[in-house]
């Protein structure tokens, strides 16, 4: 019971604060203060529920533990329930904060949802969208299964983690807004509409694709501490 | 008697340096450098009064440690004064500094105080005040003490919790101006006045509600590694 | 032989990375990236040679010390002749890198020096350049003192060091330029001359004074756990 | 076989989202958000592979470690190849996601590839550059070398080192771009081709150089705690 409750919280700060960042004060703190938002989010997250839950709030992250054999696939359906009602629960709110500002709505200014292509950001096409999800959740699993993994010094994945997550954020808003996460992208989907949710399967699959690559490469050892 | 001292210098210096920032630098730094600032000031007096009050310096915080039933009510009042006469200080002694300048007037400049609708930064209603400082607060102290209780690594929580301050900020600072603190907001009121005294309820409420609801739940053991 | 050195590199590295940032980069990365400029370098010299000699890197710093009971006068003198020295050497080797650019002049563009008053960034008082000197210095040095004594979490030191830095940096630049250590505006003062060398009074006295209330605090007991 | 792998992971990392942020983001995160860039993705693989590896992932720093005694030359070697295969095929995959923007072009736009003179940022002379790398490897790599010796904090240095390099590009991007590390700067120029190319060399020469003086130092116990 302790768990899910974790992960549904730890998933709807990041949303909340992720995503709301951009939304209530994208305009002021540029890309830059959005990167930190949502890797700051996380590493508060992971020293207030890490202990309880690991603090995944990421499905990518937890199908990544399966692939390196550190989860039961049971489990991490249980996790992923939860992490994706904690990132719609967040989108709800963030929406009723945002709405207390009287020029906003959720069509023109949106609710921090992915994307690609024309109208979107940089306007990168969805192969650059995909290949960077891809890769940039392979090098965060990595980061996650190594920092938490044996012979890692204790105590410091969180912030590792973290300021991963910021940098990731740094180089890629512009190509995708930046997901690594399938369920910080279905929140603000489901309320945003149109092209966040036609564009919903590339932040499912390609995370997922990546943080499998990287739990399998642990699961065969290479890169081990053992080894 | 160290306890208090600890209190009133943690609470002065959050006071000084975040609403300090806002005052003295806000147009070159922005809202991101602000939200460092408060973050920051807050991590430097984790470590260094920690050991010997715990670094609450937010009366939020010590009722929430009591609903969590890790402080009883009558340590909490002592400690809330010393945090409400700690910030009165901060925001007399950057009121002389800040005076150090030419065109500086308190009722145009202001001393960082908290606020919301027409005139204030993004103009948000007052029931996306309330709603911000109080889910905000109850993450602020979710974090604050699931990362000081048992199970979660030692020594880290200064970082954890400040960064999490950091993100408040980022996000909050057009809403209100970011509270999750009375103390942080009787101080600044009491030089700035007007509207600033009369929305002073909103900053004691808010935040003081959405902590107890996070005590609650560790009281409960909800969020306790235990169960 | 080691402590010396160590002091020399520590000092030599804050001036050239701090004051570095304001006269390479200060138009681009703005008083934000001067700030985590400053704290940055005191982070990473803190762990790289902490351990050799405390990383006082500052006069003020080794003068509370002396205060507090920590070190003995004697051997602070030997510090602060190594950290003047690595001051004035960083101060040399950064007047070498910028002059790589065709359009530099020292009078011009400056070392970094500190100040106040007509025609130095705010044009704040000498009043208020006091004020906050000495209270910055005090509330920087009970951060030293309290994260590195008696209960505080052991390694974490450094890092709210550091961070303290930026944020009185965030705060202060407009009002001094921020030295809270005599070092620090001894270096640039030299290359930089006028001005800089007829207010280099209040950059020795005011931190001076500032870390020495400090260290009188902690040698009462009053910030002391054991109390 | 897990230690090479690590390395060139480690070292893909560094150059994709370094460099990475310059290209597709250089334009809205500045020179400071670019300077987090790298910091933080070394702060990342600190975490995630030091362990296995140590994270060297920089060929200056695996010859430093071989001048303090640390590793042996024929180690170095194959980490060093490692470490320019890995910012080869960073520079490749960055190409890939940069060219999903319509008007991206590695002539106009490039890869992040280091530089200094006419035409390049702010058109530091040669000798300036050479300073500039020289005397920042020194201080980088004194800082890793202590802060992963004997004395200092356990866990500590990935972050005081990631940190560091934060600085370091603060106060360097107008200078060179800031290399500090001859793999970061061969991925790129195979690329950019061009100046790049032509001058590969001062930034293979002065951190090689920078870092075996660090080294020697450390050799000869002048920052050894030991003595």
């Amino acid at each position: 019971m302790n768990k899910p409750l974790a992960e549904f919280i730890g998933t709807f700060t990041l949303v909340l604060f992720g995503c709301g960042s951009a939304v209530i004060a994208g305009g002021d703190i540029g890309l830059y203060g959005i990167s930190f938002a949502f890797g700051l989010a996380l590493i508060g997250m992971a020293y207030g529920i890490g202990h309880i839950s690991g603090c995944h709030i990421n499905p990518a992250v937890s199908l990544g533990a399966v692939a390196a054999g550190r989860m039961t696939i049971s489990e991490a359906i249980v996790y992923i329930v939860s992490q994706i009602a904690g990132a719609i629960a967040a989108a709800a709110v963030l929406l009723m904060i945002a709405s207390g500002k009287a020029d906003y709505t959720v069509a023109a200014n949106g609710l921090g949802q992915n994307g690609w292509g024309a109208g979107y950001l940089g306007e990168y096409s969805m192969g650059a969208a995909f290949v960077f999800e891809l890769v940039a959740t392979f090098l965060f699993v990595t980061v996650i299964l190594g920092s938490t993994g044996a012979g890692a010094p204790v105590g410091f994945a969180g912030l590792a983690i973290g300021l991963t997550l910021v940098v990731i954020h740094l180089v890629g808003i512009n190509v995708t807004g930046v997901s690594v996460n399938p369920a910080r992208s279905i929140g603000p989907a489901l309320f945003a509409g149109g092209a966040a949710i036609g564009q919903l399967w590339l932040f499912i699959l390609a995370p997922i694709l990546g943080a499998l690559i990287s739990g399998f490469l642990f699961r065969t050892g290479m890169l081990d501490i053992k080894n």
